[in-house]
C-alpha cells in the first residue's frame, strides 16, 4: 500500500495519465496513518487493488461523501490510475457511511465560486461518468444506503450496480432550484421515461426493489450480503480474459445507439476478429477439450 | 369560474393561442349550468385551476371519453390555454366514469366523413400528444379504469402517470382492422417492445401493476388514494419554481436522443446556467441557511 | 405434410426465395420418417403450418439445439418460405428437448474451419434475426428450457416471447473467451443496460420471471400452460387481418427509432392510409353494427 502523488491524472480523456507507480498487489488514495500530509487535505477517496480487483472508497461521510471538485478528481484518478494494467480486472466503487453520496456539494455551487469554477464542477462530473462507460474494465457500484442527484448518477453510470435492500434513490435538485438535468442524462438512460420523470420532478426517492424492478441495479440483497455479492460477481469478471472483457464492453456501447443492420455488422466482425484473438480460440478449444481455459492475461 | 369562448387555440403549436381571458383562481370549459349554450354542443372537457394546478377532465363518459376531434380539440384548448402564465405549475388530466378513454370516436373514421376529416382527427391528436411533452409545466394523468388506443396513447404520453389498481391499457386496434400504429408511438417509447408488441398485435389488456412493472405508470394506488396521491405529487410540484421546472424538463427531453456526450455538454451548460438565475442561487443559499427557499415564481 | 427441398432460400434477402412448393395446410421440413434420405443429414428444423400458425421446432435435441450453419439456414428457410402467402398469418419458434438453444455450435468456430467458415456463420445468423424483425408477419418464441447466447438472441429478436417458469437465459460467452457481442445486439435493445451488462459480463443466467420483469419476455406461465397460452396468442392473431397485422408491424419497426414528430407523422400517415384500406372499413363498420368483421385475407 503507498500513498498517491496527487491529482496529476487531469487531462483531455482518460488515456491521458499521470506519473503513478505500478503498483504489486494495491494502492491507497489516502495516506497511511501517521504520514507527513503533503498537502492540507487528505484525498477523499480511498483505493485498493488486489488479485485483479480494484476497490474504490467515497471516503468522506461526514460530509455525505459529496461530490466536490476535490472528490470527483480523487474518484477520477482512483478510476483512471493504470487504466491499461493487465493486473486490472474490474473495478468496485463504494462508500464510507450510510450515504453513498450525496451529490455535488452545494457550498462549491454558490455565487462566491462563480461561473468558472462551476464550470469545472460539471464538466469534471460529466467526465468521470463517461470515463466510466468509456474505461477498459467493468465498473461495479456497491450501493448501501441513500444515493442522490449526482450520486444517483453515479450509479447509473456504472456498469452493473449492485445494493443492498435499505438503499434509496432520488433525484431531489428541485427541491433546491437546481434541476437534476446532469443526473437525469444516465437515469433516463437506465429506467423508464415515466419513473425518470417522477423521480427529477419531486424528487421523491424510490426504493432499492423499485430501482431493480425498473433497471438502475443489477441486483438487490439483504445488506450483510452486499459485499459478499458484490465481490463473488467481481472475483468472476476478474477470472475472465481481460481482453475479451474490454472488447466486449467497448463494442456493447458502441452499438447500442446504432440502427440493427449496422449493430449487427459492427459485432458480427468483432465476433469473428475475437475468434481470431489467442483468448477466442484458447476458450473454445478448453471447453471442447473440457478443460479450464489459460488466458493471455 | 368561467365559460370559455371556445375553441381559439388551435395554431401550428402550443405557442399560439387564441384569447382566453386571464383567470384569477380557476376556469371551466363547460358551461356553468343554467347558462345559456354559445354553440350547439357544450365541451367535453372540464378544466379548473387553483393553487397552480390545472385539473382537466375528460367529461364525456357516456361516450367512454372518446377522443373525437371536438373531444381532442377542447382538451388541446385546456391544455395550452395561458401555458405562459406563471400561475400555472402543474396539469392533472382525469375522467369521469369508468372509462378513462376508449380512443378515438369510431364514427368520426368511416367512409362518410372521408380523408380529410380523417386526416384533421390524426394530426390533431399527434398535435396534443407532443404539446403534452412540448408544454412548460408538467402533465399527470390520473388513471381510475379502462385506457384503450389513442386514450392509452395520452396516458403514455403524459409526463407521469398514477392509476387506480383497477385500471387497465390496452391498443385493441387489430380487433376493428385499425392497428394502433399512433398508439404505438407513445407505448414504444414507454415499455419495453415485446410488451408493446403483444399489446399492439393481440389487443389483450395489460393489468395496472404490469403497467407500472413495465414503465407505463409512475405509481399504482388503490381506487380510494388515486385522488389524494395524485394531488399531493401535483402540489408537490406546484410548491417548486417553476423556471426552474420547464427547463428542466425542457432540457430532460431535449437530452434523451442525443449521444451522451452531446447530452453531458447540453445539460451541464443548463446546470451552469441555472446557478446563474435567481431560483438556483435562492434554492442554495436557503438550503444551506436551512430555511424555506422563496421561488420568484 | 411434405418433405421440403432443401436450402435454396438463402439469398441477400427474405424476399428472394426458392422453389418451395406451395403447401396447403402444412409442411415440414424434416423427411417423413423411412423416405429415402435426399442428402447425408436430416434437416434440423421441423416445420409444420396449420390455420394460419407455422410452427417452426428446432429439432436437434442431442445438440442441444445449436445454432450450427446448418440449423441456422434451415431456420431461415423455414421462416422465409412462402413469408408472402395469405395463408401465413403467425410463426412460433420452439425447441424439442430441455435446452431451447445453446447458441453458436462451437466446433464450428474453431481455427479448422477458418475465417470464411465464421464469417458465414455470424453473417447468416444476424441475417436471421433480421428477417424476424422484417418479416410481414408477428413471430412468437415459446420457450420451455435454457436459451443461452445464440439462442437468448433468437428470443430476443421474436417480436413475442412466452415461457415456461423453469427457462431461463444467459449469454455466458465470457467463459469462453468470446464475449456475446451479437446477441448483446438484440438483449441490449430488449432488457435495460444494468440488466444486460450484468449478463454479458458475467454469463450468469436470468430465471424466466427475472427476464419477464426486465421486458425480455412478454409472458411466463407454468410450464403445463406454454403450449395453450402460446397457441391461444398465435390463435388470437391468425383471426385478425394479415394486411393489417403486417403493415402494423412493418411501420411499428420504422417509427421507433425516429424522433417524435417523424414518427407521428409516419404513423398518422399510416392510420390514415388503413381507414381506406377494404379492411380498414370493414372492422369499423363490423364493429358499429355489433357484427364480427370479415376480413378480406
Amino acid at each position: 500500500m503507498a500513498a498517491v502523488a496527487g491529482l496529476q491524472a487531469k487531462g483531455p480523456g482518460w488515456l491521458l495519465r499521470g506519473p503513478w507507480a505500478p503498483l504489486a498487489a494495491g494502492f491507497c488514495s489516502r495516506r497511511p496513518a501517521g504520514a507527513e500530509p503533503p498537502g492540507p487535505e487528505p484525498r477523499p477517496t480511498c483505493a485498493r487493488q488486489r488479485d485483479g480487483i480494484r476497490n474504490i472508497v467515497l471516503s468522506n461521510p461526514e460530509k455525505r461523501n459529496a461530490l466536490s471538485l476535490a472528490m470527483l478528481k480523487s474518484l477520477q484518478s482512483d478510476i483512471l490510475h493504470d487504466a491499461e494494467s493487465k493486473d486490472l480486472k474490474v473495478i468496485v466503487i463504494s462508500a464510507e457511511g450510510p450515504v453513498f453520496s450525496s451529490g455535488h456539494d452545494l457550498k462549491e455551487l454558490t455565487d462566491k465560486q462563480g461561473h468558472d469554477y462551476h464550470v469545472e464542477v460539471f464538466q469534471t462530473c460529466s467526465e468521470v461518468m463517461m470515463q466510466i462507460q468509456n474505461h477498459p474494465v467493468p465498473v461495479i457500484a456497491m450501493v448501501n444506503g441513500l444515493a442522490t442527484a449526482a450520486g444517483c448518477q453515479l450509479v447509473a453510470s456504472c456498469d452493473i450496480a449492485v445494493a443492498s435492500d435499505k438503499s434509496s434513490f432520488a433525484t431531489p435538485g428541485v427541491n433546491i432550484g437546481l434541476f437534476c438535468s446532469t443526473p437525469g442524462v444516465a437515469l433516463g438512460r437506465t429506467v423508464p421515461r415515466k419513473v425518470a420523470l417522477k423521480m427529477l420532478f419531486t424528487g421523491e426517492p424510490i426504493s432499492a426493489q423499485e430501482a431493480l424492478s425498473h433497471g438502475l441495479l443489477s441486483k438487490v440483497v439483504p445488506e450483510e450480503q452486499l459485499e459478499e455479492e458484490t465481490m463473488r460477481i467481481a472475483k468472476k469478471i476478474a477470472s475472465l480474459s481481460r481482453p475479451v472483457m474490454s472488447l466486449g464492453k467497448a463494442t456493447f456501447y458502441k452499438q447500442l445507439p446504432q440502427d440493427l443492420q449496422t449493430a449487427y455488422c459492427l459485432t458480427s466482425q468483432t465476433m469473428v476478429d475475437s475468434l481470431a484473438q489467442q483468448d477466442g480460440q484458447e476458450g473454445i478449444k478448453a471447453f471442447i477439450q473440457k478443460r479450464k481455459p489459460i488466458w493471455s492475461h
